[in-house]
């Protein structure tokens, strides 16, 4: 499909996250799709999935249950990861591919290298592998969470990217402050920060007198380049990252093949 | 401390895969790691994690248990990922950071688009988050592994690497291929194919009536660049590709800048 001339009232949205199928954050993002089309797909995992990065399942078989809202079908909820969601959705639940994918819309920023780690993006990733441009929001709060503004600018970013020519390989990261509507600065493209989340571990022992450990921690904020995601989320922007699956270091490439490599037993 | 004054036989090394802690693989790397140095924490997953990508534990405690071979302690078995595997050792278990990480040797090759996924990549980004100058190995066969040929390349690359200067937040990810040492054709420099894998869903039911699916496919090998991972490594290369965790698609910055934004509400 000559996706210029797509008319957003005809295209196919698939909507996934990593919160869950009961997730507030993918009811809103399923509204703002039914404002756009009548052709609507929820595929969402089972149970909530943060933090699962790009894992997917393949040691165990997968389930799909069709969940129901009010006597409607509103998706299908699946006992996997995002990645998983989004190949099965793809690969065995819709009958042709979607026109444009949407994950979240997540509790908790997605920024800086934390982004690795996010099933949000890598919903988002997934499906831009497998050829649909793709966009993973996240809302910068984990408590009480007012979408009111994230909803004016999802609606904003799946009508400006729907017709858009993405990169192949690359994805849209969009992350959105938890403030009044007001207050937001505006959209600002950005890179990945390369801050780094300081991880700390919380020794405790059981009733049985057995130790564990709960991982947990605290983002370096520190960031001083306004061009990086999170410093412009902290200052009230909505940020817009430009996301790929290259992850190979290019400038890099010539260095290392100067290095003097052992011979191996057969070099020829 | 300066890392090209830094003396092999004085490194602490952190092994670590995603195999689990009773993986063949993991116990030729630490084999290996011993016979350069008498320095060697092995911090590895209590359970197989492959195609975990990079998820890590955070609902979740985590448990370290202590390993014995033979009588003396092989190492740590933690029941979490990869990724949880390199926090918990840098930031719980080991005194002092280590000199330099090695993740796997991993059973089947992690090459092309398949990276996102791999667990024994995930430990080696983890590690450069951290700070350590890391290394992923991976053998191409999932049957009947020979490590023969792997063994004398991890002792060269790793030699090679302690004392050379990785970029900050660059790792390598060394790919070996399963056929006899005298066959290996060299050591080759490369980045990562595009190749997507071929994903396909089987469907079945239970003994119950109730349908289920398998996650399977193919990887497409159709590169046809003789730069790309996957190209090499059919062609009887040693892989090696540097790998980053900026995820940036920074040379669309520009572009995307330029595109039409929404104007948020209160855009200024």
């Amino acid at each position: 499909m000559d996706r210029r001339k797509l008319d957003l009232r005809k295209a196919r949205i698939l909507v996934t996250n990593d919160d869950g199928i009961h997730a507030p954050g993918l009811k809103v993002l399923e509204r703002i799709a039914r404002t756009l089309t009548r052709d609507v797909w929820v595929v969402a995992p089972e149970t909530e999935q943060s933090a699962v990065g790009h894992a997917i399942t393949i040691a165990d078989p997968l389930r799909v249950r069709e969940v129901s809202d009010n006597g409607t079908v509103f998706g299908y909820a699946v006992n996997g990861t995002p990645a998983d969601c989004v190949k099965i959705g793809l690969k065995a639940l819709l009958t042709e591919p979607p026109d444009i994918l949407v994950s979240g819309i997540n509790l908790g920023a997605n920024v800086a290298t934390n982004i690795i780690y996010s099933g949000t993006v890598s919903a988002a990733t997934e499906g831009t592998l497998l050829g649909v441009p793709s966009i993973a929001f996240s809302l910068n709060t984990f408590i009480k969470p007012d979408f009111s503004a994230a909803v004016d600018i999802a609606v904003g970013m799946v009508k400006n990217t729907v017709g858009k020519s993405l990169p192949k390989g690359t994805l849209l990261n969009v992350n959105i402050p938890a403030i009044a509507k007001d207050d937001i600065k505006g959209i600002k493209v950005c890179r990945q920060s390369s801050c780094v989340f300081q991880v700390a571990f919380d020794k405790r022992s059981d009733l049985r007198g057995i130790d564990y450990y709960w991982q947990g921690g605290n983002m370096d904020f520190s960031e001083p380049d306004e061009n990086a995601d999170i410093h412009a989320l902290e200052k009230g922007y909505v940020t817009v990252t430009p996301i790929q699956y290259d992850l190979t270091n290019h400038s890099f490439l010539d260095d290392l093949k100067s290095w003097d490599w052992p011979t191996v037993p057969a070099d020829k």
